[in-house]
């Protein structure tokens, strides 16, 4: 049976309900603001989002490094469905507020994933007995762990502290890209405390992830070692060279595991001063005098290669240099990546923005030793070619949308590395296909499309140099790898089946956006065949629109579609992150097609008004992961990202300014100066990219074009420092939380009515000024509407 | 209670048992001899040693290569002591000539180790139904394994051939340094046939030893993977890649591993045609068409770095070549590494001798890619020095008599390598110690004693050039690794208590000759206090001789000998594979000191006649690895390597013909060209180096030394064919089976009386000539004794 239940025509008589405004939660962490001019650093506050569903972490990195220093408060697997493993969702980044415990401090997060892994190399200081076992968040006292309180915690750009408060220990984490450095600072009086190394643990931890770990005491003051783990990446390599500030004055070492050959065991004692230490469940200690009463400084370098890489790395990046100059330096480095855009806004404005610029510049991360070696998506050791830079950390599906995109706008030498990185991952891959979602020299296939095509598609539309050719064949491979999520019955039946995949409405949608890039880099390289054969696989999002309903529905091998439909359940019903009523929108590249679709501009209008409006039932989100009822605008989701482009699709109607009511609300709603304040996973950037362009009034609905829509600014005044010299201004004249609406757009002082700007407005510099009120533009009905593929009736 | 039941006064009265001759055994594999002059190949019979304790493999590899491709008979791990576990001992190349079946060809084995691990890469061929399991020896149908005989098996150096029953498919082997090269002729008719790969496969395997494995099919004709392991070496790194001779047709895999995260597995069918396949217990087939009748040509190369390594050796060594031309090209290289030696005897023991010098040829193995790069035991990627190229499988304790002297005689450009490998080992060594039993970047510590600084001494004193300054460092710090079996105690007692280790007389002994011969490093540096320091710890071997018993007995901590000590057990009384009688005479640097603590020369040789002449008591050998009857002479055990010198003792005495006699018993006994024809495991080359030198009629008793203990001549004529271009020429007049002792010595002409050459001696070409004999040239005994640290009485 259909659900109709939820049709538009009998949802306009719901209740319809738009609040702006501020929600009143529990008490916030909220940056404070005592910064000077050009200081931007006060605004950022790492805490957002750390509670609840943001999943970003509050540690200490550099801009997009290898490393993020940050405290782990406890992923303990547990029993779930009758299997003890790790809980892959609420620990994404190891961290979460409302524990009271902290584990330790490891090397390696994502920044706001909605899957988890890494958490390598984690230290721990500690005082007293050397305690082994992590011990339990009940009782920390069983383990090296230590409570903690949020009263004696700080997290800034580039910098952490906490005070341990079962040691009295004040621990400070700083990063450069390659390195983690720490400060622990004893109670006064210790004349003996020492670090825990616990190679065993491990986010998404279960027995099982680490392969093999080890630990070489090279000298006094050094360590090095390396783990593979084998946890969502298949085999993560994690090579570290370790320099502390004091002489090691003993050491030892646990390796709970039943080994087969025995040898060395017998010759020797080797838990303890043996400078080898080997294992699959390797835990170790080291001992320090502080009777001089110092500080011990411990600084940890990474390297996906070897050892040797990682030890080149240190004496690069924090060779001789104290805490408090790798501090100061890579403080100084995000003051001035974040200094791309100045904005004038109140104060908790700027510390959501500044915030959000800060998570958008923290994946991709360098995957690369400074000698120029890393670790391919095949494994083997690769010499990057000259001038190229190696990153991981593509969490495509979420980042082609809007993350990739500002990086072509604000950070374009940056993200054309990303793109050679990109392409570098197609020409290692045995699949001969960009990647979908890959991390530390691995594809883990994680969601659907294959929207590398489009990061590629779009870094060539805003002119960033890679070789052409190459990107075109490895988009056109990656559309044809007809074992991947029913590519090949996409290419046949011009729809993914259900037979092939769960998701198989969604994954139909994407693949025709894909395509569309595809077909429109072909234009633009004038290789006409391919622009045809993907213009018409572009619109394969046609297929599967019922035409009763209007919605998209999956279909079946033989044709018929799925029965049983509920076009706002988003699990079981051919869709993922998604229901059938926010994921029919995805079709950023032919709008009016979708309109036509839809049964026409009006019905459209309605539906995007429905959408915002209708109560949704609990039964719908009150089991899924990403939402809960503050994440909802009516069935809109911004937590998950297949809507993201929404709010903007009324710019292609003759209520456009519908809207810019909608982006202020979600902008204000779903982002805060607060620890919970993301509506759902930052994923890798992608909910912090769309702040940033919403914020600053216009937004790349569809990337692959040289446009963005323009929406509503949020700031008063935004002044983007472009790489090539020339600074882009926005500016709003009375700007409000009740001037929602724009009245009028000067560009460069003359009146402008298109509803998009393009890129190369922006590259020439200059200004475009918004006049805000707090009613609509009808006029604005008549402004040129953005790109779509097929004309507006 | 102390065992004087064998004190040498009595036993003289035990009955003396010399026997010259053949043993008859059971049907013996021998080569056949249709060799044209010159042609030395026919003499090599890689079956010797393949029956019991030889512990050698049948198959095919080329001088110093890192591929060892040959047949595997069984290796199913089981219960042993309650634990189920791989045969450790009896599968140590994975062939033993007893079973029935193959369950395939794997690419890399030790040359008759007396501990076992790799077995890497299985391949096996077969027709019909695809088994991913191994099967049984009972029950080969019950998976991909084959029954087999030895009627339709045949080995050549550098080539291996067999046919696999079950199949009918003829299997051939070849090989270069780093790339296997099969050739699997299927019966006539076949339309399609199948490979397996079974990366589950091991030799020493549990399960657990694959941390983890992987194939990529890169083309339809290419595949490249790795996997790594922990057997006996902590983690070996084998890097793959695999060129087909015909297009894969289909293929797939079985991996039974509970997977964590799913994602992979729910996206695709990753069991057939996907060509990324990964797990710890992964198995995979290939199938092809044979309807053309042609055979299927398999070549893989291997790397210790990464696949883009292999992919390199495997151009550059076997790129575009056939099956044929890598076997012509690579026995070519045998013949030409063989020819160094040219000897004159009958058929018999040129097989013998040439089956030996082959074995001499294929540990230390190469383990570097053609690019110069190679895993250091650091497991960093290092790039061999300009001119190096490094080597591992270093079983030191063994090849330290004769094996390295050997090579340091006939092969010394290649053994600098092996030198500098091992100081690059003592770089790379967190311990700072050079190796003692490495393999495939790890050190596995097995035996005792440092006597890599032998092999670094020797190879100084015979003039080989090596950075001494680096040599003699790595010496001093090998010899001070304190908390390396019982170092530390050593220095500061003089000797190793028992409680520091079980085979503390063993090692106090081997200490005092690796000391000696730093000390002689020393001397030969001028670095005189080194000399002085390491000359007085060489004495160290008499701290551990019982007075009242002139036997080695081990010490406790506070001085006192062992209790309850028998003089005959190997096993509890502080010595290691040999027991007091045997290991008391190892002091090869100081014969006229030990003689002196023996209680003088003439009990002396009544200790060593009956050493050889008493008859040891089932007790004391029937529960022992490496020993059975047959390989004893008395209390003789020629299978283990601590006795080796010791025939050669008599020299230093007035009866020295003793030794003539005994020499000739051993090499007729000991060495045959039987499929077991070697009296214990030939531990990389030590066994077989023994009977080139003792046929060649001297040997290094006391390497580090530029001396070798003339012994008596095997052969009727030999020419050594020195690598700076002068040939040193053995010649034996009347040679025969009864004339075992040498009634006269000329060297260059002219009549020679002492009981040694030089290094010198040889290295200035030129002939010695010995005329043979049947009585004892009691003459001799005026001749000039060898080296001895100390004066004779």
């Amino acid at each position: 049976m259909l659900n109709h239940d939820y049709e538009e025509e009998k949802i306009r008589s719901m209740n319809i309900h738009i609040k702006i405004g501020i929600v009143i939660g529990y008490l916030a962490v909220t940056a404070t603001f005592n910064a000077s001019a050009g200081n931007l650093l006060p605004y950022v506050n790492p805490m957002v989002g750390t509670k609840s569903m943001g999943h970003t972490f509050p540690g200490a990195c550099a801009p997009f490094g290898l490393v993020q220093l940050s405290p782990d408060t406890e992923m303990v697997p547990h029993n779930i469905g009758g299997i003890y493993q790790p809980d892959a969702y609420r620990y994404c980044t190891g961290y979460q507020y409302d524990d009271k415990t902290i584990v330790g401090f490891s090397h390696t997060h994502f920044n706001g994933t909605g899957h988890s892994d890494l958490g390598d190399i984690l230290v721990m200081p500690a005082t007293g007995e050397v305690k082994l076992d992590k011990g339990t968040a009940e009782h920390p006292e069983s383990g090296y762990r230590s409570r903690f309180s949020h009263e004696h915690e700080k997290a800034e750009a580039g910098y952490y502290s906490v005070l341990l408060e079962d040691y009295g220990i004040r621990a400070e984490m700083t990063a450069t890209e390659r390195v983690g450095v720490h400060r622990y600072t004893f109670p006064k009086g210790t004349q003996t405390g020492h670090i825990v190394l616990d190679l065993n643990y491990g986010i998404y931890h279960y027995d099982g992830k680490v392969l093999m770990a080890n630990v070489r005491v090279e000298d006094s003051c050094t360590l090095t070692g390396y783990r593979i783990t084998r946890g969502w990446s298949r085999m993560n390599y994690t090579h570290f060279a370790v320099k502390f500030s004091k002489p090691i004055t003993t050491y030892g070492c646990r390796n709970n595991e039943e080994v087969l050959y025995k040898g060395f065991w017998r010759r020797f004692d080797m838990t303890k001063n043996f400078p080898e230490m080997f294992g699959k469940h390797l835990t170790a200690y080291f001992e320090f005098d502080f009777s001089d009463g110092r500080p011990l400084e411990v600084q940890v370098a990474f390297s996906p290669v070897d050892c040797l890489g990682a030890r080149k790395n240190l004496e690069a990046e924090t060779g001789g240099k104290s805490f408090d100059e790798v501090r100061k330096a890579t403080q100084a480095k995000w003051e001035k990546e974040l200094g791309c855009i100045r904005i004038e806004a109140d104060d908790d404005t700027k510390a959501v923005f500044y915030t959000a610029l800060y998570h958008t510049m923290i994946n991709p991360s360098v995957y690369q030793d400074v000698d120029g070696r890393y670790r391919g998506v095949d494994h083997n050791i690769h010499q990057a070619a000259e001038g190229q830079t190696n990153y991981t950390v593509f969490s495509v599906w979420d980042t082609f949308r809007a993350q990739h995109p500002l990086m072509n706008l604000i950070k374009p030498s940056r993200s054309v590395q990303f793109v050679h990185s990109m392409l570098n991952h197609y020409r290692q891959s045995v699949h001969h296909a960009l990647p979908v979602w890959s991390h530390m020299g691995n594809e883990n296939w994680c969601m659907i499309g294959y929207h590398s095509v489009s990061v590629v598609a779009d870094a060539l539309a805003k002119g960033l140099v890679v070789d052409k050719k190459l990107a075109l064949d490895a988009c056109i491979n990656s559309s044809n790898l007809d074992y991947y999520d029913g590519i090949a019955e996409y290419k046949k039946l011009g729809y993914v089946p259900l037979e092939r995949s769960g998701s198989a409405a969604s994954v139909t949608l994407e693949y025709s956006y894909d395509d569309w890039a595809i077909s429109e880099l072909a234009k633009r390289m004038k290789v006409l065949d391919v622009e045809k054969e993907y213009a018409k696989r572009a619109c394969s999002y046609r297929n599967i629109f019922d035409p009763l309903l209007g919605f998209a529905r999956p279909k079946h091998q033989d044709g018929t579609f799925k029965k049983d439909f509920d076009l706002l359940d988003t699990h079981g019903q051919g869709f993922i992150e998604g229901n059938s009523w926010n994921y029919s929108f995805f079709v950023p590249h032919d709008v009016n097609g979708l309109m036509r679709l839809m049964g026409g501009e009006k019905r459209f209008v309605r539906r995007l008004d429905s959408l915002f409006t209708m109560r949704l039932p609990a039964k719908y989100f009150e089991n899924t992961e990403d939402i809960n009822e503050e994440g909802l605008i009516g069935n809109y989701v911004h937590g998950n990202e297949p809507s993201h482009h929404v709010p903007y699709l009324y710019k292609w109607t003759d209520e456009p300014w519908k809207s810019e009511a909608r982006l202020h609300e979600i902008m204000r709603r779903m982002y805060r100066n607060r620890i919970d304040g993301l509506s759902g996973n930052d994923d890798c950037g992608q909910m912090s990219a769309w702040y940033i362009f919403s914020a600053l009034g216009f937004y790349p609905v569809c990337p692959g074009t040289d446009q963005y829509v323009i929406g509503s600014p949020l700031v008063k005044e935004a002044i983007v420092q472009l790489e090539n010299g020339k600074n882009f201004i926005v500016r709003t004249k009375h700007a409000s939380a009740e001037n929602v609406y724009v009245k009028s757009i000067r560009l460069n002082g003359l009146p402008y009515r298109k509803a998009y700007i393009t890129h190369a407005d922006i590259l020439g510099g200059g200004e475009i000024e918004f006049e805000m009120c707090t009613r609509p533009n009808k006029k604005s009905a008549a402004y040129e509407k953005p790109y779509s593929m097929t004309k507006r009736e």
